[in-house]
């Protein structure tokens, strides 16, 4: 243990979190601010706030996405730290605002010390993230990464008709496309686990080294519906059973393929969805997780060979549908390693992991070299009011930022 | 084969059958006449001038039931033949009606050949079979059997909130409770399948022995909701992978219980239903029926051993609710060897068989010894617009009816 270790404000931290929490409180203590939302604009405006009180500068670009940076002695591709104040509907306190506010903490535990950093701190709120309002999850990062169009983005719309663009103007938040981030010398993104992984290992971090590769089927199996009471089982093409067999036979195969293989089938429609009626239509996702394509292409390959078999043994027909998919995006193992090294000389209990989730580091990474830090999430909840980190976790979190921070500043 | 046999006329039924198609119409050759609406009206007031013109005395009874009497030599309770002339929404033009003309033919073909029967002959049309616009289904013969309550049903309402007794006053047939039935020497009634047994079988008629008895379970499965990506298989409680491991298991089972045995799972909803998220809760239904009371008690034994092992093995928990249940209900076995001996005489093929689906017929059962016959379903198809049953399996089924009420008379 290192004596002299700068650390971050956990009683600070700890406030803003509970400041934030206030933006879209639930009364279940949870919060409800979707993107662009005036629950948004109000946590955006206090954000900017904070951010210029601490001596950064404030730019906003074509997707509302917030740029502070802290000047640097020298003009280099700053060193940027974030995530996102969106949440879902009746999601939770952490999920995204932790990233930001760890941003803003490690930029005034800097000022405090009268550390002038080398080069540029910047912290940003990315727009959108969570596609709770607007679909696609992820838009802004998507965005600046060249992965999704912005013209597109800009025209898609909320359950009420209201499109992306209209309701960036109306809080005040469309800024220049000149301000977007084009380059930076890392992407450091603290967020909480989401999963129960840390939580159940009596772990108090998750170094993170890439986002998990995935693949998403839709099936819809057609059988034929018939009268349940007068048609003998051999003379039936139940599209129900026909799945039920199918998920079955595909899930002894997955189960042997890889330990660490995630799959789930989330969405489930029947029709006509009568009891005294045989199911003539099924449809269904299936989607499946892992940081090896080759796992990936061989779920792939059994979904097909399943889906044959099935259609052979039941006299239904299958469809399939690759809904989407996403290669894992490794992060730099330089910067990886750095937040590994950070970590250890903290003292922090901790393992390497790759995130089932999403993030928006996984578009960043495309722009800057990025990395990600995890926190354990109690009870694995995310998206729910219940969703839960300690303080001392977050704290811990944020001073492996700060520490990364300094390590980059050194070099 | 006899050849002074006495037999209706053929190309009469097919033509009233075509008529009675025009009232509901659609558009693909289908009929929609929900039970008291406007077709029904016209459906009825047409059926009562056709019964009027042959003879017979009309009586409408307080559910709405049409009773047209050919009076008979004897003042005995009368020999009756009926159905149902209502429809579900796109059904077909053979289900219910068929029965009804069926019995209007034969007593056409007796005054045609100036029979005046020894007993009273009775057509009945039997007031919402279906169930489809007031729920349930078999409303007036389970009012006349005593099963449901009259204010009840009276109070009844379709989805736009009329109840029974608003719509019975409004077509103008809300008759008098004394016109019930209330004794009788038979009851004949003469259906479709609804099933491809015949036709798989090439057989022209089913003799009916019974209407099979069955049960109805509702299964919740409640697990947990977490995220997709980060949840790792062996910390899942997935209600869905629940309820696939509790079908495939009971289908075992189920399989080899009795060949004779049907079941289905035919409503089936999960929650979120979102592709990325483990589905916390399952509801669906499980149906079986059987002729025999105790393979039925063994399925039932047999989903709640089963939902134990589910709950201990996937760390879920099941609700088990049983919607219904119906004892098998044997005809008349005099009546259906009678039925059998004529189908015999007559020279069709044929096999005795228990109908799955429930008619009128099994609560009339209460009342006067009764008996079915089935006309083969092409495909098996019922409830829908490609209903179809042979103008010439048709009349054969009438000509079933009137050799027997033949045999009825000379007893």
């Amino acid at each position: 243990m290192q004596t002299q270790k700068l650390l971050v404000n956990g009683e600070r931290l700890k406030s803003e979190l509970e400041a934030f929490a206030e933006f879209g409180l639930t009364s279940n203590n949870g919060v409800t601010r979707l993107a662009l939302s005036e629950e948004d604009r109000l946590a955006r405006n206090y954000f900017c706030e904070c951010c210029e009180k601490a001596g950064m500068t404030v730019k906003i670009d074509d997707m509302g996405s917030i740029y502070a940076t802290l000047p640097g002695i020298e003009e280099k591709p700053p060193i940027v730290i974030g995530s996102h104040l969106d949440t879902v509907k009746k999601g939770g306190r952490f999920d995204g605002v932790l990233g930001v506010l760890a941003g803003l903490e490690v930029v005034r535990t800097l000022v405090d010390n009268k550390i002038t950093p080398r080069i540029p701190i910047m912290i940003v709120n990315i727009t959108n993230e969570e596609g709770a309002r607007f679909e696609p999850s992820m838009m802004a990062s998507g965005v600046l990464s060249g992965k999704f169009d912005k013209e597109t983005m800009h025209n898609k719309k909320d359950e009420k008709g209201i499109t992306f663009e209209q309701a960036l103007q109306e809080i005040g938040y469309a800024g220049d496309i000149r301000n977007r981030l084009k380059k930076a010398t890392a992407f450091l993104e603290l967020h909480i686990e989401q999963g129960p992984v840390l939580e159940s290992e009596g772990l108090s971090i998750g170094v993170v080294e890439a986002v998990m590769g995935m693949v998403c089927y839709e099936l819809e199996i057609t059988g034929e519906s018939d009268h349940a009471g007068t048609t003998p089982m051999g003379m039936r093409k139940d599209a129900l059973f026909a799945m039920n067999d199918f998920v079955h036979e595909i899930r002894q195969k997955l189960n042997i393929l890889d330990s660490e293989l995630v799959y789930t089938v989330g969405r489930v429609n029947v029709w006509p969805s009568i009891h005294t009626v045989i199911p003539n239509k099924v449809i269904f996702s299936l989607e499946a997780r892992h940081k090896n394509t080759e796992v990936v292409r061989e779920v792939e390959r059994l979904i097909a060979e399943q889906a044959k078999n099935i259609e052979i043994q039941s006299g239904v027909t299958i469809e399939l549908k690759k809904l989407w998919e996403r290669d894992t995006v490794w992060f730099d193992e330089t910067l990886v390693k750095m937040v590994e090294d950070s970590t250890k000389s903290l003292g922090y209990s901790y393992k390497r992991m790759i995130s089932g989730a999403g993030h928006d580091a996984q578009f960043m990474n495309t722009i800057a070299p990025s990395v990600m830090v995890f926190t354990p999430s109690k009870n694995g909840k995310s998206h729910c009011e219940e969703e839960e980190t300690s303080w001392g976790e977050c704290e811990q979190g944020t001073n492996i930022l700060l520490e990364t921070v300094l390590h980059l500043l050194k070099n």
